[in-house]
């Protein structure tokens, strides 16, 4: 009997009219949308369709000057992820929550509730958030300390956690002859009370169908991979090609047994930019196409941003100045993209504008172009040598990029047995072969 | 030609299984469903079905050790109200949101975001919280003074505002062709520095169908009448009786002209229970059952805590002893609710026994049991006399107390031409039949 095939795991991180910046500009766009419940309804449906294990959404509590060139408005995360989970049965519904501008107690009512909502179905993706210009909006005159962002983190995790799992299965009586409706000693209060936060209470919303949601993280810096290695169930990453996502993969894996935990309680999910064709040529002339729409100004502006240094001074077609950066030590958000970055030019001797296209589509991230038996192969490629559990999928023009994948390339790796044809599960954790660790239920 | 007559306007305040503290031991009432996200878009249906112009949730952050006896659990506001979007077309969404444990860059996105989601249909309930077990929950030692936090929710209210007002109705140019998204000139940031926030930034969600949501106010105690007065759209007060009704109508609408509004700027919405039976004698009999099902335990600790006394060391059937309570002065959270039990006390010179039975159904708030004429009739007595301008709907029983007054008296209402038949706008303002005010966009 042959050993059951490695199973690929598929998100779909939601972003507008898709992950390349240029994207709006394509004739095929509707960027006057981005506010529109429907068109995410519509995207969700077709995740769904594609039987992924769950969509994503990025939140920033800012606005960039940069919309000037991109479309950045989108709706908030809870309200949209819950109109979508009322008419989604499946497909998991992943929102991001900064645990430095936020408060534990709103974040673990937010997701009881749309776990509730959604029949089990919420993932949570942990950032810390990045730059003085959201601390701005929040009364803060600085950002926080990468350091103590982190270790903030870690506390507000605790404290979610404790709430989630302070309702016992059998809290709720619910005994209408005797007038009691909750046994109170089986609900616990946090009780916590730590460096950053102190919550006494217990949570007003019993026990949720997963516990809590799939704890997702996405920095790769190492703070951020120890972080995941601790409390992830699902990582996303960055890694621009399949040696480094090994190393990548490798090096994170092996921080799980740390914390007494196996590899398998891990998801490694790079992102991926795909452009599907009928043939190589019409997936690379697809690509074309949109790096061309890409706006030169906006590419600069953003790069300057991310390297700590003004692009602008610098001749668009000469190389990009490595010998002028900051070192990593004094980056304070975003680190391992910056190191990304960095390797990039340094690695292919790229000049500005070459390092501005090449990111243009997926700010870095695995990209590939090719008919759908090419682009299966090397999602195959990845699974079984060891870089990745599946991958965050991130079309570069959305809703086509998604739809030609969930079209060709689903039937492709269904095909092959190493993706699903149905769902089997009903929760998110479920979807991704994991089960609830770190129970607190038993303190009391 | 006939002056049209005055309409009527309803909210249907949401609350498990309804608003009698025994409700959830009635034979008809599923408390198993208070986390079931099908059991509200059912409720908003048939407020839909009923005409009425918005639904409305209630928001605490704690939970109290009463729930024991009662049905405390509720899903969060904002995603249970953004899944009931997805499924109605027309009625308003209320949610509570405190200004005293949240952020006002968080709440101008989620109402901005919901707004987009439910074309138009939001309102919030500002509060300011009540209670140190509320404290607990977000780092706190002390709940806010009185005082204090009618404070901050004003300058809370400043700030979401100039968030809501910052874009323009032409801030996004989508221009394909040039490349531009945005006119940035277009879209202004808060730039707010005062006693208790800093916000700089701009929104990150364009402009939403309302602007902003409708405003509205449940504070009846002064500052809560002074603060309603100058910026609340709504007001959802505690009426005993029509003449104490018409007192608090005249007073409030009074207090709006020192600050440039006409009366007709805020709709007062006394709350209502009515118990509807085909003959009088049936709808008295099920306010009586429903009575009878209240745990008597309950009803004297939730009495203590709000009268700030502990009333298990006075004889049940004797009287309140209103000589033992603390001045108003003393109070610190729902003042006027405070004051409305002491009134009623001592007008009606009850017992405690007394006083839990008639408040156990509506804490206080006006209840009616007869027929749909005699219903009907009293509602139109409250509304030309200058008591309401509707009503928020308590049904004292969910769904069947909402069903009974949808099939039977909003009918007669119609018949009255008192109500409307069909919805005419497509906004909460526009179902309340108010513009917007305090237009902040010109700033610049």
């Amino acid at each position: 009997m042959n050993e059951p095939k490695k199973q690929l795991h598929l998100n779909l991180f939601i972003l507008s009219t898709g992950h390349h910046e240029g994207s709006w500009r394509h004739p095929d766009a509707q960027p006057q949308l981005a506010t529109s419940l429907d068109y995410y309804q519509q995207l969700a449906k077709t995740a769904e369709r594609g039987k992924m294990d769950s969509i994503f959404l990025a939140e920033k509590y800012r606005l960039t000057p940069l919309i000037k060139y991109r479309v950045i408005p989108q709706l908030e995360a809870f309200t949209l992820l819950s109109a979508i989970a009322a008419v989604t049965e499946h497909i998991g519904l992943t929102a991001t929550a900064s645990t430095t501008y936020n408060e534990p107690y709103h974040i673990a009512r937010k997701f009881a509730s749309l776990d509730h909502i959604s029949g089990g179905r919420t993932g949570w993706n942990i950032v810390t958030s990045t730059g003085d210009a959201t601390a701005h909006n929040f009364s803060k005159e600085h950002h926080l300390d990468h350091k103590v962002r982190y270790e903030r983190g870690k506390e507000f995790v605790e404290v979610v956690k404790r709430l989630w799992a302070g309702w016992s299965e059998n809290s709720l009586l619910v005994d209408k002859q005797s007038g009691i409706y909750a046994d109170v000693s089986r609900i616990k209060g946090a009780e916590f009370a730590g460096e950053f936060f102190s919550v006494k209470g217990a949570l007003n919303i019993p026990r949720s169908p997963q516990t809590h949601p799939v704890l997702v993280q996405a920095g790769s810096s190492e703070d951020g991979k120890q972080f995941a290695a601790e409390l992830a169930e699902v990582i996303f990453t960055a890694q621009n090609t399949m040696e480094e996502a090994i190393a990548f993969y490798t090096d994170v894996k092996s921080r799980l047994k740390q914390f007494g935990r196996s590899e398998d309680k891990l998801k490694i999910l790079p992102g991926f930019i795909p452009f599907v064709g009928d043939t190589e040529a019409e997936a690379k002339a697809k690509e074309r196409e949109l790096n061309k729409l890409a706006v030169s100004e906006y590419g600069i502006r953003s790069l300057s941003d991310l390297l700590k240094i003004n692009l602008f001074q610098y001749p668009l077609d000469g190389p990009v100045p490595l010998e002028d950066l900051p070192s990593i030590d004094e980056i304070q958000g975003q680190k391992a993209r910056f190191q990304l970055y960095v390797d990039l030019a340094r690695r292919e001797n790229l000049t500005i504008r070459e390092l501005i296209i090449r990111t243009a589509g997926g700010r870095g991230h695995f990209t590939f172009a090719g008919t759908a038996v090419q682009i299966a192969d090397e999602m195959e490629r990845w699974l079984v040598n060891g870089a990745a559990d599946g991958f965050n999928l991130m079309p570069a023009l959305l809703p086509g990029g998604l739809d030609d994948f969930v079209n060709k390339v689903i039937p492709e790796l269904q095909k092959r047995g190493i993706y699903r044809t149905e769902y089997t599960g009903s929760t998110l954790r479920e979807h991704l072969g994991l089960t609830l660790e770190h129970e607190l239920v038993t303190r009391s």
